[in-house]
């Protein structure tokens, strides 16, 4: 299995502290060894970086943690191999061109038996079952709107009709944006906290660390971090509902149609 | 304007004496300011950095020029920008998946009143003539064959017919990889230089630095370098023709068609 991370902001926003918790789970303090990614938008950009080895020793991953990439969307993965060997393509988050936007996706779960017919138009490079359902998400959206992105309540009904198809064949949370919204799909675990004025001093849970938002921060400024587990222990982390599919826009989960949890903001 | 670099290998190869000379180039020995990234095929994966800043200044390509990576295929650019503001989405080298396989591309060149009629299946993230001139290769390719490559030599073909195409627009020096061939387009300039066994002892144009390659290799290692200027002062680089097209197979030119122009490796 593997372990989540996003961000959605409502300014671009470093995730260097969450991450630090993040990446020590793969090899430090949790077992997820088998490879970690990190993709950024900015603006339409997207810059990802990836590796097949465990990010605890990894010196991209030590960067990043240092290097404060100022971001609306992030979604990061750290890798405990089900299906697919240990290497580059089979490293999450995966990313695809659709509509002029790019694509960013993250999997935790294993799909048992899942071979979607595909129409050529998005293949795996790949052997994981976490690409694969990449694909068949793009591939259903693109043969179903055409080259016109449809407004987003239309989005959100596919995907999450989707998520609901394709979590037929096993565990399915996942991180998908493109650039704009962040969709975070729990099929058993997803955890997500909201950050906002005035902000908590959190610490991390896995190293120990703490830092005080309201140093970094203006009192507009709002982040969603999304997680398969709590990186802090000091903050009100809302376990998403088994089943259900958020969009976080501009730092907080958005209505855009049925099955939509909102929790209050963290105070 | 900006500036290119590929290497083709037939063992994986880390590029870090080059990149130091040609990092150098942005914003230190040479102008090009504006954004650099570099991409790496492993296996079937591909990894790329991006940065819409010099690469002189950037600890992303301090960490590159240290982090031996070792790949087959590498495409590297700087950039000076022409068209498209700077921005992370105008930054080279662009990113595309087509037959299941990642595609990598970078262009120095300026194509005017370049606006290609593209099916929506490749569509450009950002607003450079670069990148549309990629979506117009990527989406000629997919048209004429569809969900199955074609032989080398077919590929080959429809690529210098596309280079010839769209090369009437203005100055169309490129690189492309889909990771197993790495092909190189000179417009107006473009150099290749072919190291092999016994190797060389180069030294760097732009740094006071030199490396022995026969310390770092086996007798069976071949890697050609591509560049828009050398990166050496004491190699043979092999000046491209105006409008031909080069295919780099295993760290060396192959012969797959008319106007292949190869030249003996240096000794």
């Amino acid at each position: 299995m593997c372990q989540l991370l996003g961000m959605n902001a409502n300014v671009p926003t470093d995730i260097c502290f969450s991450f630090t918790g993040f990446k020590a789970r793969g090899g430090l303090t949790d077992h997820h060894r088998d490879g970690w990614g990190i993709a950024f938008f900015e603006g339409r950009g997207a810059r990802v970086f990836l590796e097949p080895c465990a990010s605890a020793d990894s010196p991209v991953a030590e960067l990043v943690r240092h290097y404060p990439i100022r971001s609306l969307n992030v979604i990061s993965h750290i890798r405990k191999a089900t299906q697919g060997e240990i290497r580059l393509e089979n490293t999450h988050p995966f990313q695809r061109e659709l509509w002029g936007r790019h694509w960013i996706f993250a999997h935790n779960g294993n799909l048992l038996d899942y071979q979607p017919t595909l129409s050529g138009r998005f293949l795996p490079v790949g052997s994981t079952d976490s690409e694969r359902a990449f694909c068949h998400i793009l591939d259903t959206l693109a043969q179903r709107f055409g080259h016109t992105p449809p407004a987003p309540q239309v989005l959100y009904a596919a995907l999450r009709a989707l998520a609901c198809h394709i979590g037929q064949s096993g565990e399915f949370n996942f991180l998908l944006s493109d650039g704009e919204r962040l969709f975070a799909h729990c099929s058993s675990r997803l955890v997500y906290v909201l950050r906002q004025s005035p902000f908590p001093v959190a610490h991390l849970a896995d190293e120990d660390m703490s830092v005080d938002f309201n140093q970094v921060t203006t009192p507009d400024d709002r982040v969603a971090v999304i997680a398969t587990l709590p990186l802090t222990d000091n903050e009100h982390w809302v376990q998403m509902t088994p089943g259900s599919l958020l969009s976080f826009h501009l730092g907080q989960p958005e209505i855009l149609g049925e099955n939509t949890t909102v929790a209050a903001p963290a105070r």
